[in-house]
């Protein structure tokens, strides 16, 4: 099953898209500029050894065509309602899973939330109760993501309103060797987004004695 | 220098005076009904080595007066603004420290947040900008507090929009054995109070082989 990459030549959709096709998901990057995406495809492949799913590189269009079932959303803040509309027509019947975090455009330590509440919500608003809009990915920092030998240092909280859709996207990310857990309905990401300017605080000002920080769900420790 | 726990008879206030007592930091715990203090802190005081500080208990009003710098708010947030509004006038020159997490009277894996964003931030509206309000401890679950014999499973991250006050609050927190986090101005609230209803859902639903969840800021693994 193929997944897409919507704004699959960035830092963030390079680096999923890696770590998928690692994990034997065929990945189709979606791009603008069509031609760019397969540069960055071929890139990408080359980049990986040969057990690795195919990596191919489309117009974002013809990349949420070739996905059968997931489409991720990866788009800077201010491309995510635009691009929606535009692809909107081609996602019925597919999960659209939204990692977009609506990151001030003045200072990224801070969000600036959509009236609807939330990215995820704006999405699932746009896209109507028939295609299912489910967050995830929020809070994974994209070097960590393009860092191939590190594993991935957080959990993953997963909203929508769809339970089914929660499930299938949960299935999907586990694939990462990370662990997702089920943070409840759309609203909910109105939590999940801010948590990442949150970790952009705290790795600018130096708060730990590493970049990059994750949130993890912890056991209590006896 | 005693700090003061508003609320502290309900089983939140109750773990941090035990905690912050054990610590060596005196209490005074503050309650509608101030013999029922009186009784809740013999009881505590009961609870632990010679080697703690002192716990008493007193009328909100009272407690509110023994505080030389910093007042926990702890009530159920049906009782948030009210309670805030009648000790005001007590707040002068102290720092209020909200841990009040508005959780949806039908739903506790919700959260049901008043039109200012936050509690923290009703907090800082309701007692204006002389009165610093710093959010903290709101994803420590109450019967971790109260299990003394467990270190504290979390990170706690802390918010407000005075920095000197969200200093002052990490300097206290962190005698509890804690990580703090400086997670911004008050707004963040409305992602830290809004984690603690993810919490209770992962619990709920024995998304994980233990209670209790707690978060944790996490490096990368490399």
């Amino acid at each position: 099953m193929t997944v897409a990459i919507i704004g699959g030549t960035g830092p963030q959709g390079r680096g999923l898209a890696l770590r998928f096709a690692r994990a034997g998901v065929p990945i189709a990057i979606g791009s603008r500029d069509g031609a760019r995406a397969a540069e960055v495809a071929a890139e990408l492949t080359g980049m990986l050894g040969e057990g690795a799913a195919p990596i191919s590189g489309h117009s974002n269009e013809e990349a949420t065509q070739a996905a059968e079932e997931m489409v991720i959303l990866s788009v800077p803040y201010a491309g995510h309602n635009a691009t929606l509309e535009a692809l909107k027509p081609l996602l019925a019947s597919k999960t659209l899973i939204d990692i977009v975090v609506p990151l001030s455009p003045d200072d990224p330590k801070v969000v600036s939330m959509p009236p609807e509440g939330s990215a995820t919500e704006a999405a699932q608003a746009l896209l109507g109760p028939d295609i299912p809009v489910v967050g995830a990915l929020h809070n994974v920092s994209a070097h960590t993501l393009n860092s191939l030998d590190w594993d991935i240092n957080c959990d993953v909280l997963v909203c929508g309103n769809s339970l089914d859709a929660r499930k299938q996207v949960m299935a999907l990310v586990s694939k990462l060797g990370v662990t997702c857990f089920n943070a409840g309905a759309a609203n909910s990401a109105r939590c999940v987004e801010a948590i990442t300017p949150i970790l952009i605080r705290i790795n600018i000002s130096k708060q730990v004695p590493f970049t990059h920080a994750g949130i993890k769900i912890w056991p209590p420790e006896r």
